[in-house]
């Protein structure tokens, strides 16, 4: 009898779902999942589901887990595998040491890596910038996070924290941010951020159609309604969005100007809003970028869709292995 | 009789003037010299006296050439070594095949680089960030330059125009910059941005004591008189430099969300007005700074002075040579 195929381990840990998958060392999925997170039993209860599926996958692939990577939502440690601080998962996780009670589940190390940048990974080695030297990465969502290409190697940096394109300052005398700082472009274009001043509008009873979509319920209301109203010709919702779409423009240019990448990945749900936003966030980063030849720089959206998490934390764990970057 | 010892020569070419140094297998240089610029008889008239002042120094020390670098305040093709424009030269530099050219005078290929470029490069192979992974490098002068090490090499990106720091927006709406954009970085903290708001100061009466230094003749403020009548107290002197270090800030807190570098290299003459405006810098970056472990980032000025540049210059045409990234 043959060795068992060795396999990549990739986890993305997110507030709502767990996603597992196995890649083969071609990076090829051969087995996934998807999980409720379900975190309000603790992080304990939701690292022993993780490890539990991890190993049913294993078993029905037939192969050994090799390597294996967990991307996560917020301040981690990568040396230690502790996770630092993630507010957003249910139960607020601080100081939670996941790689080590995983990788005793799992036996095998398991990697920590910024869900961000794992996105940046998965778009590097398998999507829109593979062969890249130089690319800049942003997901758009809840936050906005972000990841940097440099000399064809995802930058981590200090405390692994490269790539916060979120925190980049587009009005200082603006909006605060969730960061504590102000006007950080996280502030004006994050998924709340279009969903907060949407819902002012309602309030205030400028807008028609997006207050008809989601029957006066403001709790209904998500960036994708409020594109959906765009899309139907209501002035506001076209407004919110431009004005999202003008700032991520502004911090685009900035970041073009430090990077000077060949492509920028755009990811994440409230991407998927795409029209008015999309258009007014390259249509502002060309108008501002002058250092740079702009036409020289694609602007793309992400090619892997919503597996780019577990297959960016598949590529990390999978580095050592030679394997990945 | 042995064969000379190889040398490396760096030239740092600059609106004023030519400083030319050859530098030793260890980076030491070994003969220096500047020259005025004056440009005004043409670019190949420039370069002539460029390459016979190489050869002076050469055949001083003795050795032979076996790299070159050229920095260049401007774009350029890094590929072809022809530089693409460099407005500030005297007779506007454009489209001029300054390395083929220095080439042939020399018998060694001669490499371009920008010179922020250059500066980062010498800062990190010799300077206040050797043996760091990451880092950025910002200039203050005449224009905002700078310059990202990433994974312990610099970033050139598309067109090498990676390190455009000056070009970071900082006010949406605000001033419009040299670039054609509208409120970048240099639009505020430039020499030139701080002479233009201390004069304008001084043309409305506010000002006293840098009126006194001037001696009413607007023509001669300089950001080191701005600096001088702030260290004796003058209330608008030290408010002007204090909102060009405040906008310095929000750059760098933008610069160090993206990149998270270990080390900060902050050089150039108006980095050397120091006091008021590093202060308000440092003060604005650590107050915007959240994502990121601001205390374990390190932000100082630049080890290597006024030969920076040619350090820099040498080390990038000795790379091949390797001798240097």
């Amino acid at each position: 009898m043959s060795e068992p195929p060795p396999l990549h381990l990739g986890i993305d840990l997110g507030g709502t779902n767990v996603k597992t998958a196995l890649l083969d060392a071609a990076g090829a999925i051969v087995e996934r999942s998807v999980i409720p997170t379900q975190g309000h039993d603790g992080a304990e209860a939701v690292l022993d589901r993780m490890a539990a599926e991890a190993l049913r996958l294993r078993d029905r692939a037939g192969g050994r887990i090799a390597s294996a990577g967990l991307g996560v939502p917020g301040m981690i440690d990568m040396s230690t595998g502790i996770v630092i601080d993630v507010p957003n998962l249910p139960g607020h996780w601080v100081d939670v040491p996941a790689g080590p009670r995983l990788a005793a589940a799992l036996g095998v190390p398991v990697d920590l890596i910024n869900d961000a940048r794992a996105f940046g990974m998965a778009e590097a080695t398998h999507g829109a910038a593979r062969g890249a030297d130089t690319a800049l990465f942003m997901t758009l969502g809840t936050g906005i996070g972000g990841a940097v290409l440099a000399h064809g190697r995802i930058l981590f940096g200090v405390g692994g924290a490269a790539g916060e394109f979120g925190h980049l300052i587009v009005d200082p005398n603006g909006l605060r941010c969730g960061c504590g700082a102000r006007g950080c472009v996280e502030a004006y274009a994050s998924g709340p951020a279009i969903v907060s001043e949407a819902n002012r509008r309602v309030r205030q009873g400028f807008t028609t159609r997006l207050a008809d979509l989601i029957d006066g319920d403001l709790s209904g209301t998500t960036p994708e309604i409020v594109a959906q109203a765009a899309r139907e010709g209501d002035a506001d919702a076209i407004e919110v969005l431009s004005e999202a779409g003008r700032m991520l423009g502004l911090a685009l240019a900035g970041a073009i100007a430090l990077i000077a990448p060949e492509v920028v990945v755009i990811g994440g749900g409230v991407a998927g809003a795409g029209g008015v936003l999309w258009q007014s966030m390259e249509e502002t980063c060309r108008t501002h970028c002058h250092v740079t030849d702009i036409d020289r720089i694609r602007i793309v959206p992400a090619a892997l869709g919503y597996e780019a998490g577990v297959i960016g934390a598949a590529a990390w764990g999978a580095r050592t292995a030679g394997e990945a970057t």
